[in-house]
């Protein structure tokens, strides 16, 4: 049967750029379908019911949501190229902890880096600086944080690199300067084809920020 | 060599309660470290310095934090009896998002519960049962979530059963009214030893919540 697959996303999306990579690490094609997240599609709502979220995947009429579940789940069916998760049952452990870190923390984060001014930001910058560097320590010595070759937290974590211009100017600082090691991690990843042309450009996230989303979610 | 496990754990926990339910099931044999949460051990912070929180397993030196990635670990590595996620990818990925569901939306909407007092209340015992009749409509006619056998979805939720006379009695309602065949299938879990001696007495977490937990975070 040939497999059919759909993802249903949206462009500035960091959950969605997960998708986006895993499914081009794995060579696996697809047909895209960009959502209006401001006017959601009947389809994704009949589809993810719960959540009424993108991204979505569907996999011979199947549907499954959630970023991480997502990733794993092409994972474990296209599992002959570019292995996502280690071998190891302690190291899948280490790297589900590092992804679900990543999920519960950088988005909402980043996102009071943009929305919030003054002191407000101020304190917004530093705490997303701190799980920044938490991350770097993790990552330490190593090429990536699956090791030797690109994993599931390196899928899970650089999406928001596209994302790092917006937080930078808006606040005015360098995550290069806080941290240089992660950068040179973000740098090493976007040398995959999967991963460069899975990502928008950061000028264009910015403007998306910055014109759309500050105004419907009304930062201060 | 022999298997050296360690669980930290704090008795009315639910997310504690899924670890002790995976040990017990599979039969692995271990010791279990009380924690005092008013004041951490030394220990609990060096070996879940992000978190800081209960539940960990230590498994050969080995420290793994949050409950789900636990389990899924436990499940993994004791792959020989009482498998708790399905084999089939689709199954593993709908098992996934039920639990992280679970994990996103329960503990949170039924603090609130115990917490509010009168219209706030209302709204969360609400938001509280809506959530319980989503569950409950995806258990549907199966005897579990897991479909004939007790897995991963009903793990993660069958802890939150030792808390309802805590919700039921904080906001005087009854969640075998609104849910009764989510009460059906508490009650089918509960046949299971592993399950039935991994939670605690209904009342002493209402005891728990009333004298300890709302003085400390102040319950209005």
């Amino acid at each position: 049967m040939a497999e059919q697959v759909t993802l249903l996303d949206s462009w500035p999306s960091p959950f969605g750029m997960r998708v986006r990579i895993a499914l081009a690490l794995k060579g696996i094609d697809h047909e895209y379908k960009e959502e209006d997240l401001a006017n959601k599609s009947p389809l994704l709502l009949q589809i993810n019911p719960v959540h009424k979220k993108i991204p979505v995947l569907v996999h011979n009429g199947k549907p499954i949501s959630e970023s991480l579940v997502i990733v794993q789940y092409i994972d474990e069916v296209w599992s002959d190229k570019s292995p996502l998760l280690p071998a190891d049952p302690y190291e899948r452990a280490k790297a589900r902890f590092w992804a679900d870190f990543i999920d519960k923390k950088l988005y909402d984060a980043g996102t009071k880096v943009w929305m919030k001014k003054g002191e407000e930001q101020e304190a917004a910058k530093k705490g997303f600086v701190d799980i920044l560097k938490l991350l770097e320590s993790e990552l330490g010595e190593k090429p990536f944080f699956g090791g030797e070759s690109l994993g599931y937290v390196d899928v899970a974590l650089v999406p928001f690199y596209s994302w790092f211009y917006t937080y930078e100017t808006a606040a005015s600082f360098s995550i290069e300067l806080e941290c240089p090691t992660l950068m040179r991690w973000a740098k090493r990843c976007l040398g995959f084809d999967g991963v460069s042309k899975s990502l928008p450009d950061s000028h264009k996230i910015y403007d998306f920020v910055i014109n759309i989303l500050r105004k419907r979610y009304g930062g201060e």
